[in-house]
């Protein structure tokens, strides 16, 4: 399958590598993943500092590169929050639970340009070791690792 | 990945075929899917007659078999919306978009269990001829075929 994914992967966390893996999983042998990265000027307003693009980049491809996943790979700027999503013909769009009504806005959008709706594969959240959710926000206040565990 | 999917499939039309070709995509070469088909007793409050068990077991067998695909499977009788999805451990549910408030059911009823939450993958309809989704219900009145062409 030709499937979507996006974020801003800064840091890389445990959920980021969980939506990047299953992104590759959903995709299959034969399949392509598109993975948007947000644009410095589209990260910048989060409500904590982001690393510059290519960082960020050089972390996702060092994690694909790691893995060797069957599935073609291609990474794509996003400037907004829907990138080429609205226009591309692709499978499946793989989200976070927190990006899912994202997914159903591109749904909608593609519908109203007359383009075919797609699957929308929602991972399961990835919690830290508190039993909450792992977040680069939670990260970046120090109480968590990106893997999770609580920082003491 | 470890798949599970569900559903009465009588007749077996588009939408069906569509909802268990996903399940072996997302499931993968070494991947297990568990096909529910609800039963005689369940599938009973349906709308429209259904045909029984064991005919619409045979035509999604007929279905799996004809497709080749990799994945393992297996079927499992359902004697309510939910089977062994509480319980199993796996790792997504694939659904069509009137069937996702259940999935998303599952994962409440789940994390009361004290069970991990699943991928939740849900599939974009398919339509029928007239751009209007295919179901059961609408074979059975005699407006499509199981291919969605309108009856004329």
């Amino acid at each position: 399958m030709r499937v979507m994914v996006g974020g801003t992967f800064d840091p890389l966390h445990a959920g980021h590598r969980k939506l990047l893996t299953r992104s590759f999983q959903v995709a299959g042998q034969d399949g392509l993943v598109t993975i948007g990265i947000t644009t410095d000027e589209f990260a910048g307003s989060k409500i904590h500092p982001v690393r510059p693009f290519e960082e960020r980049r050089r972390d996702v491809e060092e994690f694909i590169r790691e893995n060797d996943f069957a599935a073609g790979w291609m990474i794509e700027p996003l400037s907004d929050r829907y990138g080429s999503a609205l226009e591309a013909d692709f499978d499946a769009l793989v989200v976070s639970e927190e990006t899912f009504p994202v997914a159903v806005e591109i749904n909608e959008l593609r519908r109203n340009r007359g383009r075919k709706k797609v699957d929308i594969h929602e991972i399961s959240c990835v919690l830290a070791e508190d039993g909450r959710r792992i977040s680069s926000t939670r990260i970046y206040r120090g109480e968590i690792d990106s893997c999770g565990q609580l920082v003491r």
